[in-house]
């Protein structure tokens, strides 16, 4: 069957909002290198003996029935690891389906919501579908977070939300407890914390939810949990604010397959602690030995990853990249067209061998 | 740690719309019965040997690498199973995340989406969420669809949507392909047809896409495909209205898991047709029971369930379902609080033997 191009198109595409039709959508290149360092994902693979016991659990149970309509299974686990009561977790496909959640309950005309940017840019186009108003405020030269500009932005704008990715992807800046309080008791928006990342590094902001029921955390099991391939996050706030944002998560969300493995992954995290630690350890060597090289300049992050600039006179940050996968098979993160990013690319921190071969790639591309 | 019910959650709770605040959300008591024949699932489990099968590429993949940006195995497969073109095709964890990102780029306040009823809840629920107004217009005495009525609500409010369940859940009624001609020639909205049940009877519509942009058709694998516990499903449009469409989508929504699997045993469903034909004749088996039932009335239906209405007089419908789930292990679907079905229950067709338990529970609660 082809599509018949001579109907009129116009007649479906006039029912869409047009904030979202000036958006455009968040697209990837796909690339299958060698050294794949572009998306901050684990090196390390969910042991074999751990997929196996999973896999007899999977196999026995029957697939035409629906999961339970409340993942309790999931749910208890986050609760004991975080020690934050049931009815205050939500958990999805990722974290990306709980921050879209929450801004469907929040988000429409006239709301503004409040980003600090550079960041993950789902913030900015989820805002634009919900047809609310984004507030951009620049970080620091240094890539610090504006803490006092953030502030005021909220205040003048009267926002309903600021969402702060702390540690940010893709600078690696994160904040300190201090300051996340002073950004909290200086407006009267909700505060949502992406902590995709903390695990690496920054301040894990879970003893705020306590006293601040303006406080909202999301978390992944896509970076340090080792599991992007699975899809699954889960976010914490007050129960009484969860059961609004529950009203716009989708019955039966997670699958089951997904439901036993983050379950029974978040109950033998202990196992991926090593892992953990072994990536930061790898980050910091990276930070060190990048630091060395002339013409980059590299950002400290409390990430798995590092953001640096090509400052190389004479050598594009697009040749270092190109040049990067086909000569050498390393992919990183092109993030120059990130608003301050300018000549800057990302990479993620790898196995010890993955960042030496990028290292070893850097300088070759960057000597010749 | 235990939450403070101290501070003041209303600070939160005022940046919820409140459109959103007054919705219910939605929710299912969970029961464990012997025989579940409350969710329209298929009774017949993924094949054994396919089960395997999928084990053995899962294992051997990374489950820390994100699955690809575009699910190009499971669209592909979608493409050629319903010869309609990659570029017009969404993939989604069940087609209810793809009537989400639908309803999320087109409705906002002002917007109003027209909907038959009684019908699936979550189309009206999450037309709320968006701030949108639900034009409601009741099926006919015997449960069909009121085309004229549908057509002159559409018109009356300039609608940007009409949402049609076709099989209808929980009625099981349909429409003809005439009749879906006529809606979308008579009005100037989108025309969502969501199929879930159509393997099961009714007018399958893709046809209709091939010269009406405003047709978008939501299929599932929750229902004849047996894989209700794995969530995944489908979304068919014009291409350009599906680009718009995936600005509302998350990436990487569906997980590795769900696409392989969703992918072979579409290019396997061959294998499913002879389960597909033994519900159908289930179907009509149970209703030529039910019929010969006293003090039940029970309607025709194109889906893979029956709706029946308690008039026994001094019966009341709530003993029925309570009986049947305590005496008989039987759990069907109490819908009497949907609009026009009060004392109503729906039975998903099961296998023949938990189709028997449930006539025989039924006589047996009927007769005393």
């Amino acid at each position: 069957m082809t599509v018949d191009t001579t109907p009129d198109i116009e007649s479906a595409l006039r029912h869409v909002k047009s904030a979202v039709r000036e958006l455009s959508a968040y697209t990837l290149r796909n690339h299958e290198p060698r050294v794949k360092l572009n998306q901050n994902e684990s090196p390390y693979d969910v042991p074999a003996e751990l997929k196996v016991a999973l896999w007899a659990s999977l196999a026995a149970r029957t697939w035409s029935r629906y999961p339970p309509f409340v993942a309790s299974d999931f749910i208890g686990a986050v609760a004991e690891a975080t020690s934050w009561p049931e009815a205050g977790i939500l958990v999805g496909n990722g974290s990306n389906e709980l921050i879209q959640a929450l801004l469907a309950i929040v988000v429409e005309r006239g709301r503004t919501v409040v980003i600090p940017e550079p960041t993950f840019t789902l913030y900015r186009l989820l805002t634009g579908v919900g047809g609310g108003t984004v507030e951009s405020v620049a970080l620091e030269e240094d890539l610090k977070f504006d803490v006092d500009g953030i502030i005021a932005a909220a205040r003048r704008t009267a926002a309903s939300i600021v969402v702060l990715c702390t540690p940010n992807n893709p600078t690696g800046s994160a904040l300190s407890r201090e300051e996340i309080e002073v950004l909290h008791d200086g407006t009267e928006a909700l505060i949502v914390l992406d902590q995709a990342y903390v695990e690496f590094g920054g301040y894990d902001a879970i003893p705020l939810l306590v006293d601040r029921p303006r406080v909202v955390i999301l978390r992944t099991f896509s970076k340090a949990m080792g599991m992007a391939g699975l899809r699954a996050g889960y976010l914490l706030g007050h129960p009484d604010l969860v059961r609004e944002i529950s009203k716009a998560k989708l019955p039966y969300n997670i699958n089951f397959v997904t439901e036993s493995i983050a379950a029974e992954v978040l109950r033998n995290r202990g196992l991926l602690q090593p892992q953990i630690d072994r990536i930061r350890a790898e980050r910091e060597r990276l930070f060190e030995r990048m630091a060395g090289i002339e013409g980059i300049r590299v950002f400290a992050s409390a990430g798995n990853f590092l953001l640096f600039r090509v400052e190389h006179p004479g050598v594009d940050h697009r040749v270092v990249f190109r040049r990067l996968v086909e000569e050498h098979g390393v992919l990183v993160r092109d993030v120059s067209d990130y608003p301050m990013l300018e000549r800057c690319l990302r990479v993620s921190a790898g196995a010890p061998e993955e960042n030496d071969a990028f290292v070893a790639g850097l300088v070759a591309v960057l000597s010749r």
